[in-house]
């Protein structure tokens, strides 16, 4: 019996429509990539198991896929191990390599082992899929791409300027008009946490903070008081609760709020630079806001941090995001590497273009023509037609069989093709072609030149 | 201390200039198969175990990269066959995924699954990386990409003419020139094997052919008797070798040879027709050869094989091939879906196209001018020019550190920047640019009109 195949859990095929949309989000990102001046590089699907794990958390080491040894696996497990039987034990006897989780960190990789080939600052893109063994749920796969620009080796504020410039130019090209890129800059953060004198509080902080358009500026502070945050430091931070104005109003407000910490008026240094930057060289249809309350992958960053947001009106998670890491390279012993690096949710930015209909109607062109079949001669007649016709970049195709016209005429009409071209006996000896388009229903005899001009 | 880091063996990091190169042939490749009609699809990494296992024979089968299951999977293994510790038979209890091995089962499992959605006959191609735990060696890698097109759900032998043609057009879009498209057909093999009456033999008798050219009619005769063919059947096909003169000619020999097989006829007969179809739409550059050693897949096909090799002067294995499989999707229980496909060897391509020179020089077209930083006044300057000159489509970059100048030619320099844009206090005074050409050495002041046409 023939097996009914299935796919495996957390995964997806991708039609040709939807391969078409999803190139057409890629090809955009892309091409912005290359006008910025990064450049592609690519990295293998599974690494040495070495090479990953470790670098993700406790979390991270059990959501990554391991890859099982070939041969007699097992021979190499020595007998008392084996007889423990405990999975996590024995599972670095067995597997040796394991598919990348994310583009980080093989970056890292990449870099320290290619650093003598590198030209340092080195600006490198990387769109290839990546793997996780989460839970699969709605919008949660298994198996998801991800598309990282970095630039590592310089300390420079203008590449956060122009990692903004680049948001905004992508979303605009893709037609999410604006778009909100959030920033914020971890230093930012770590003035807080020594303002109000509790660096183990920040993350209770920073989520209670996040939720005061919600529930209201009591709301939030019962919250933080029910976290062990103290009344007194929380009235040191009372300007957040009212942080409003223009992005000048708000840096003089964490101006004057972080005035005692050396490191929050450095954040703010950063942010205002960045700002006055974008000022200059206004953004196309994206805004930009300072969020205090922005603080992703607390440990990772070290200076600005960003999320961009959909455009309102539309319910999605964050589109896009990054920031500033000091030491991306130090976990294989290459120190003092500076990065900073944004990425791109292409699962969600496709869902958001669907949604809002922005897809464009070229995304997929389909077969232009199609040549109805009426056998051998008329076939190579048809076909000698449909070659001159590529040439000219026309997409078009003869009917593989001499089936019934109407399965034909079918055919052509669920693939949604324009025009069906017949060169039947009388075709053939007049030498022209009638063509019959499917969206009028009108039908005309005309001869090769004639049809060009028409299909072109 | 922290590791040294290393990549997997048998897998390859891709560095920008080879992402450019592979970009280039896979897009022209790409290109051409939407021209004649194909749609792209794709389909996950990995596979459930039951969907690949068992169906590339035995070796398959060792060579397929499985993987591990998550959480306690040992916990799942019965405690006696956990006590036999045999690999082979633990294997299915802890790995239930396993990596592509090829495109055409996940394609066939593909079309399986999606058949109420797809229109057929069905084009689609497909350009996935797979992987094998092959023993790494000079040009054989765990993990590579494949490059298939194929239809199902047509007989049509229009869809070989077409593949022809397809060949043609992509190997002379890359400037290969004059690559053999070597074709044969299985039903030929099977009319000789009837013929000489020995169809378990036919392997050994067509890889004795094969060395015609080297070890001469004595060599491969003595070499078929040595393989247990005997004399009599030997002699019944005596004009194969001396299977030389036009197309035409082979075929009139294969027809008189094949009399007495009814299969062996049928093949002649639909070679027949590719070959005068191919005879009135002219191959641009490649040769169509029949070659009757051409025995690949030999248990897989039932119709036309294809083989393509490289240009005359060039040693390389075959750099594409294919065939009409009659049954594709039958291990999934869709009976009668007839197919033809063709697949190009992009490793094997890229190698020929490198040693012939062939990669144009704008394979990878890089940053065209950078700004040099002077500061942050000057940088803000120069960097409203970048915006500007980026939406003309100029790749160009702000330096990012206002580093010494020296440092920041040398970078141009080995980035092969062609013009180094000079903004500093002059310039920003008289609202214009200084261009040093890095090729000629000129240097030349500017306004930003002249700038834009001279980057253009």
């Amino acid at each position: 019996m023939a097996q009914k195949p299935s796919i495996a859990k957390g995964t997806r095929d991708f039609s040709p429509i939807e391969v078409a949309k999803r190139s057409y989000i890629m090809n955009t990102i892309k091409e912005q990539f290359k006008l910025f001046g990064f450049h592609p590089i690519e990295t293998p699907s599974f690494e040495n198991s070495e090479t990953l794990m470790g670098k993700y958390g406790e979390e991270g080491d059990r959501l990554i896929f391991k890859i099982l040894n070939s041969g007699d696996y097992l021979n190499k497990v020595d007998d008392e191990l084996y007889a423990s039987k405990e999975s996590t034990k024995i599972t670095s006897k067995i597997s040796e390599k394991a598919l990348r989780y994310d583009l980080t960190v093989p970056f890292a990789r990449y870099v320290v082992q290619h650093q003598n080939e590198i030209n340092f600052p080195f600006k490198r893109y990387q769109i290839q899929p990546v793997w996780r063994a989460d839970r699969p749920q709605k919008g949660r796969f298994r198996e998801f791409y991800q598309c990282d620009a970095d630039v590592v080796g310089s300390k420079s504020l203008w590449q956060e300027v122009d990692f903004v410039q680049l948001y905004d130019k992508v979303f605009s090209k893709l037609g999410l008009n604006g778009v909100a890129i959030k920033m914020n800059n971890r230093k930012i953060l770590s003035g807080i946490a020594e303002v109000i004198g509790a660096s183990n509080k920040l993350i209770d902080f920073t989520v209670a903070l996040d939720k005061l358009d919600k529930i209201g500026e009591e709301g939030v502070k019962k919250e933080m008081l029910s976290k062990g945050i103290e009344q007194a430091a929380i009235d040191k931070v009372q300007p957040l609760f009212n942080f409003t104005g223009t992005t000048a109003e708000k840096l003089a407000k964490l101006r004057e709020l972080l005035a005692t910490s050396e490191i929050g008026l450095k954040g703010v240094d950063e942010l205002e630079f960045i700002v006055n930057a974008i000022k200059e060289i206004p953004l196309e249809t994206a805004k930009l806001d300072l969020d205090v309350t922005l603080a992703r992958g607390l440990n990772y960053y070290t200076g600005a941090i960003f999320e961009v947001s959909a455009p309102e009106g539309v319910k999605m998670g964050s589109i896009g995001g990054g920031g500033r890491y000091d030491d991306l390279t130090g976990i294989f012993g290459l120190k003092d590497v500076s990065g900073v690096g944004i990425s791109f949710g292409l699962d969600r930015i496709y869902l958001v273009i669907e949604e809002l209909g922005l897809f464009p109607d070229t995304v997929a062109p389909g077969t232009k023509a199609l040549f109805i079949n009426f056998g051998t001669e008329e076939g190579l007649y048809s076909l000698k037609a449909v070659a001159q016709l590529r040439k000219e970049g026309i997409v078009t195709e003869l009917y593989p069989d001499s089936a019934k016209m109407n399965k034909q005429m079918k055919y052509a009409n669920k693939r949604d093709i324009q025009f069906v071209i017949l060169a039947g006996a009388s075709e053939l000896e007049n030498n022209n072609y009638t063509v019959k388009n499917m969206n009028t229903g009108t039908q005309e005899t005309m001869n090769f030149e004639e049809l060009k001009l028409l299909l072109r």
